[in-house]
């Protein structure tokens, strides 16, 4: 095999490890790879932690241990996460989006992938210490977020459906109340879905009273699974009093009650006191 | 500022090129981000093309003119494709996935983020000519594969829905034969969603009768929108012929009428012809 040189080691490198992130990869992967001895891939990736960090793509950590190697993880910085979110506000916010009955069309936002991936990699940067083992989201809208907070999180998604489904296989159902409408909906999930004793993340594009995200907890529940963190894209002023709690949304919508019904909104305050 | 060598370029070059695949980077944008001439970028351009190419990720593509530079494309070729499919219909064929009524278990393959990001780049290679401007599917499970293809192809998804709703702003609704049960179903989309004039490539995870495909193509006509492509996850054998033509599934299911009713999943033909 012809001598791979440094500089192409670490492109195809970088390119793997962002390819799965929050994967573990061992030394000995890449030195097979690469014909190359421990210490130089060692040093190949002190080189890159460095540029990762430089360039503000994220992160590289060396895991220590029999489990041990190198992973990459999509973490954002509170000061760009902040101006990140800052400009999606600026894009969703006054009057132009602003629907009959004060809902806010944002569709488009919701399904753009370069967008969802930059709010899933802000998500995932909040909960990679919690260490879930699957992302949970209740269809629709908030499926591609959820997908790439998953992603961001080396973890599996799992959705929730309004009811069940022929091709889901067995599943529990549950019933919760909608938050805002106080009618009574249904929720479901195959029991394939997950195990006992799992860490869930819930994921969802919006939150108003709280009744969908309360429900996906109760659902968790009847799974004996633990939910560790509940984030949304949009969370709404008020109700200030939510049925869930603990929750982070990464915007705050208000429609003013001025003539106008302008939208207002704004970057959540959690987003400077949390990241680093 | 220090000076940056050149794996700390390229690698960095790397991730920011694969973040945003199709999208084509100018040379002056990398020149000033690494305070590098442009010779030295056309040098480290060159090389990291045949990194990309040596260890099978992807494909970087100098584009000249006027608006030219550099793309990454998410490219996979024919011999990762079909061996990564065939691992795939591993996993889905046998009987444990089979469910009552002959239905086969697949969602967890379909909201993988790693599996759908697999099967999306394969989806995207087939379509990167036809350029299109935008993936369309229909909610649900099509979801994740649809916004993975989005994706790599560098373009917006678009959601169509089984029923308009408020936050949807005014939307197309048509009606359309469901292809297997012959039903009389809904199909929605927002005004806002797509341009008239655009080209859309359709993807969704399953094909049967291709009654939901041929609505989306009658969707696609409404906004006077011209359909480039239909690409799917799985279809079905039988029947034979669909109400679509044209489609590119990834796997073909068959569920055995031998007694014990296993499902026989095989990779599509077409990757063998298609994929370079």
């Amino acid at each position: 095999m012809e001598k791979i040189r440094r500089n192409e080691r670490m492109s195809a490198m970088m390119k793997i490890l962002a390819d799965s992130p929050n994967h573990i990869f061992t030394l000995s992967y890449f030195c097979e790879m690469f014909g190359a001895a421990k210490s130089t891939m060692s040093e190949d990736i002190d080189i890159l932690r460095d540029v990762v960090k430089t360039f503000g793509l994220g992160e590289l950590e060396t895991v220590t241990g029999a489990a041990g190697g190198v992973r990459y993880r999509a973490k954002v910085t509170a000061k760009d996460a902040i101006a990140y979110v800052q400009s999606l506000c600026d894009q969703l916010s006054g009057t132009e989006r602003v629907l009959p009955g004060g809902f806010l069309y944002y569709s488009d936002i919701l399904s753009n992938p370069e967008i969802v991936h930059r709010m899933g990699n802000i998500l995932a940067t909040t909960y990679y210490d919690a260490a879930p083992d699957f992302v949970l989201t209740m269809e629709t809208k908030g499926i591609p977020v959820a997908l790439a907070t998953a992603n961001a999180l080396g973890v599996p998604l799992v959705i929730a459906r309004h009811s069940s489904r022929v091709y889901e296989g067995s599943a529990v159902n549950i019933n919760y109340v909608s938050g805002s409408s106080h009618a009574i909906e249904t929720m479901s999930l195959s029991r394939r879905a997950v195990q006992e004793g799992q860490k869930a993340l819930i994921v969802d594009d919006f939150l108003k009273g709280g009744g969908t995200a309360k429900g996906m907890v109760d659902l968790m529940h009847e799974f004996n699974v633990t939910v560790v963190g509940m984030a949304f894209v949009m969370e709404t002023v008020a109700p200030e009093k939510k049925r869930v709690n603990g929750e982070k949304a990464l915007m705050t919508l208000e429609i003013s009650t001025e003539e106008d019904g302008a939208a207002v909104i704004r970057p959540a305050a959690w987003l400077a006191e949390e990241l680093g």
